[in-house]
């Protein structure tokens, strides 16, 4: 058992800061409900950008980049928007320090209209958009940007809730709104398949209720992940805008008609709060478990030996190990490169995307094992003095603990990718089994409130109505999480109203 | 010539503005003095991110993220550096908004310290790497930073000089004063090697001045670009710190004797800067030119048609040109993806980088050329009737104007990687040429005004002396852009006041 990380069953939270901690991934930092993320976790950050920005621009999307600060007259330009943000901002006032008095530095030169750190950027899109667009021509206009936002909340947690915080926001203008209501369900696709496929974390795709859309949606949709402490997480949401934001904007366009419209918009966003879902989803009591195709260090080779003799040999065969694994190429740059390092870092790609590490550090391979571990490393590869004999190696493999004995001679970049691929998807399939398992169907509140202490997705039909919504968030602290797009079909009875309803919905207790 | 672009030689910053317009590569916003960048121009950003990030990873170096907002407090413990960046920064005083009694928003929840936005990072970075560096085992620290920054300056241009910029920020910890200036330099030729490699840009290396360095640096190092107007360009900097910011900020070591030492540091850093640096390198009066490595659009292929017949014919002879460069299964791909559009991107590579774009709009062929000529892109591919009977097309090469007949039996990716190297080459040597054309050397005052007004390089032999720098910066508007690292040896007479000297400068007006 780590001794620097509790155990989920003991204190989950705990754990959760134990994990990141041991992990290196991220440190709290001295601007209050600000994060730092250290580079094991913006390895993780760069590792979802690649991915997901390769599914966007598949997807006709185009990046941009937009100012960080908005005018607070442009958040008063939609009604529901502004009550969503006002309330949690960083307010920009002042252009300039001067020393005061006192000898220290205090604001000076105050802007004649103060301007807020951007909580998310449909205001800003929209005054550009209502000057980009004029015809039918321009649309659809299909732009994402990826930036730091500021949401200035009150209680934070590393990576799930944090006062800054980083993101994608996919912003969208289409003429016809069932183009942009194709737009907003392509892009939850989107993010469903990337977080299976990429993160290995199954979700649920859904509909937000009215009381839990986003402020100015006319259509929240949303994938919820299940966490391995039953709590939800919402992982990512796509919004229908319907016309709010291009009324709000005047953003209009000359139709095929040859007639003014207002466009059709779409926001979508993730963020790096997916980092909290993947360590939640995989990780164990020994710390960080990241799927292969994550991790931007695969895996550790540790030498092990007990004499100088045995420490040369090892090491040289090491040496023909990672040549096999990444190539002679990568091989030879690093050691050039980190020729005074203790741990040298060899590439498997040309991108430097992904790399093998050699640890050359003195200290017992116990120790070797256990930092590599608590990375979340997904291979581990020992190395002793009869495996140089026998020309072969002990795989470890992190997920499931396992461990193989290999031949040199099968290893190449191909028979990595194999490995790679094998244990991403047993990752998914655990965690789907997980959900599965956690996910009950119920037919009462009383069964609901039973339920939901219990932990996982609660299922059941249920007639909308915030006020019900919110009394039974006062009595269980559970909340809709989504109405799932997939549907049993045919209806039942509300659990709580005894209503005819021809919607399931699944409640749990959330992030 | 372009109506909607003015001659560089009638108004050269009206030229510039023109090309960006014309390329929709940025515009303002209405945030004063802050730039939206417009997908066509992100892009070009994006290649640079891609092209810098490996080099920086292929050197040991990691990415990481910090909070946007620095506690006021943290920028006094640095005087220099305070000084430099005080005057210009956007300070966030609240974290609220409420309705005041005229109805509007305004700021509330006064904070009991002020923030500012992040210009640099030296000091909170410096804040975290004394409580991660404990030994020597520690070191060297390698992180890099992409990133948002502001500095409130008063007079902005779009991409040059706005009020917030991308750019990244490297900050480096090492255990003896000559690593970290090994670090300073290595970084300079990496931001001189990718300046001449990917943006085809010949730059000049050498160090600031004392009062043209960055506040709080031991010693600046740049690279210095040369525009067509004959202004420089301060491209990239990077600075040895000396123990300024660890003593600053109290980060020490212990080191191989068991001694507790403060560090020494560095930081480096390129910004969006770059884009415009790129746009005055190669661009003419006909618009924007971007050199093949860094266009994400490559070319068009634009048919030419009369008839519905001939349309039919040239369109699909356009396609299987199409196939021929990018590879059938992304051809298909963009087909699918882009069927209801008129203009289709066919991406040339798995992970969207680069792409071909297939125009199908209605209108006049010579309309689609100058649509994308104003947009830069390296190539044109013109198809015609007599062009799909003969498996031909015509090549049309931006930059210098060049038509080639080609078979479409000789087309294949490789094909095309051949005309990207040849581009890539030839206006990297032509933008050479330029700068050498326009270096000069003078051996007096006299002679370097003159030299100044005439635009250029201006190298000679100069006794550093802030005072005597300012007076020629008064007199001629001309700073010493660096002392370059390349010296002929030897030494000779100070133009200004006769005294022998070892070094040459290069003096310049400047961006």
């Amino acid at each position: 058992m780590a001794k620097n990380i509790v155990a989920r069953s003991k204190d989950y939270p705990q754990w959760y800061l134990d994990v990141i901690k041991a992990a290196e991934l991220a440190d709290y930092s001295p601007v209050r409900g600000c994060m730092v993320i250290r580079p094991h976790g913006y390895a993780l950050w760069e590792a979802i950008q690649r991915d997901l920005d390769r599914r966007f621009k598949a997807t006709g999307h185009q990046n941009a980049y937009f100012p960080l600060l908005i005018p607070v007259s442009f958040l008063e330009k939609e009604a529901q928007h502004v009550e969503g943000f006002a309330m949690e901002c960083a307010v920009v006032t002042h252009s300039s320090l001067k020393k005061g008095e006192d000898g220290h530095l205090q604001a000076r030169s105050e802007l004649p209209e103060p301007f807020v750190v951007r909580p998310t950027s449909e205001t800003i899109f929209g005054h550009m958009y209502a000057q980009w667009i004029q015809s039918y021509r321009d649309l659809p206009l299909l732009i994402n940007q990826w930036a730091n936002v500021m949401r200035w909340e009150m209680r934070t947690r590393l990576f799930l809730r944090t006062a800054e915080f980083l993101w994608q926001e996919g912003h969208t203008a289409h003429e016809t709104a069932q183009e942009a209501q194709e737009e907003t369900r392509r892009m939850l696709d989107v993010y469903a398949q990337f977080a299976h496929q990429f993160l290995a974390m199954p979700v649920v795709k859904g509909r937000k209720t009215e009381s839990e859309k986003f402020p100015g949606a006319v259509t929240t949709y949303t994938i919820e992940a299940l966490m391995q402490d039953g709590k939800a997480l919402q992982a990512g949401t796509s919004h229908f805008l319907g016309q709010n934001f291009s009324k709000a904007f005047d953003i209009k366009y000359l139709d095929r008609g040859n007639q003014l419209q207002h466009c059709w918009t779409t926001s979508w966003g993730v963020s790096t709060r997916l980092i909290g879902g993947l360590i939640m989803t995989h990780s164990d009591d020994e710390g960080l478990i990241l799927p292969p195709r994550v991790a931007s260090t695969l895996g550790a080779v540790v030498p092990i030996y007990r004499s100088d003799e045995e420490k040369e040999q090892v090491i040289t065969y090491c040496k023909r190990l990672l040549a096999a694994l990444c190539g002679e190429e990568h091989l030879q740059a690093a050691l050039e490169r980190d020729k005074n390092r203790e741990i040298i870092s060899v590439f498997t790609d040309h991108s430097a995307t992904q790399k093998i590490v050699l640890d050359l550090r003195e200290g017992r391979a116990v120790e070797k094992h256990f930092h590599w571990e608590q990375r979340g490393l997904p291979f581990r590869f020992e190395v002793g003095p009869r495996d140089v004999a026998n020309e072969a190696f002990v795989l470890k493999t992190r997920f499931d603990n396992s461990k193989e004995f290999c031949k040199l001679a099968e290893v190449d970049p191909q028979w990595l990718q194999k490995k790679v691929q094998t244990v991403q998807e047993a990752m998914y399939q655990k965690a789907l089994q997980f959900q599965r398992s956690k996910t009950v169907e119920v037919e009462s509140y009383d069964q609901l409130k039973e339920a939901v202490q219990a932990g996982g997705f609660v299922r059941c039909w249920f007639h909308e109505d915030p006020q019900v919504e919110a009394q039974i968030k006062e009595e269980t602290k559970a909340t809709v999480r989504c109405i799932p797009l997939e549907q049993p079909g045919g209806v039942g009875k509300c659990i709580f109203s005894g209503r005819e309803t021809k919607e399931q919905v699944l409640f749990a207790l959330a992030y």
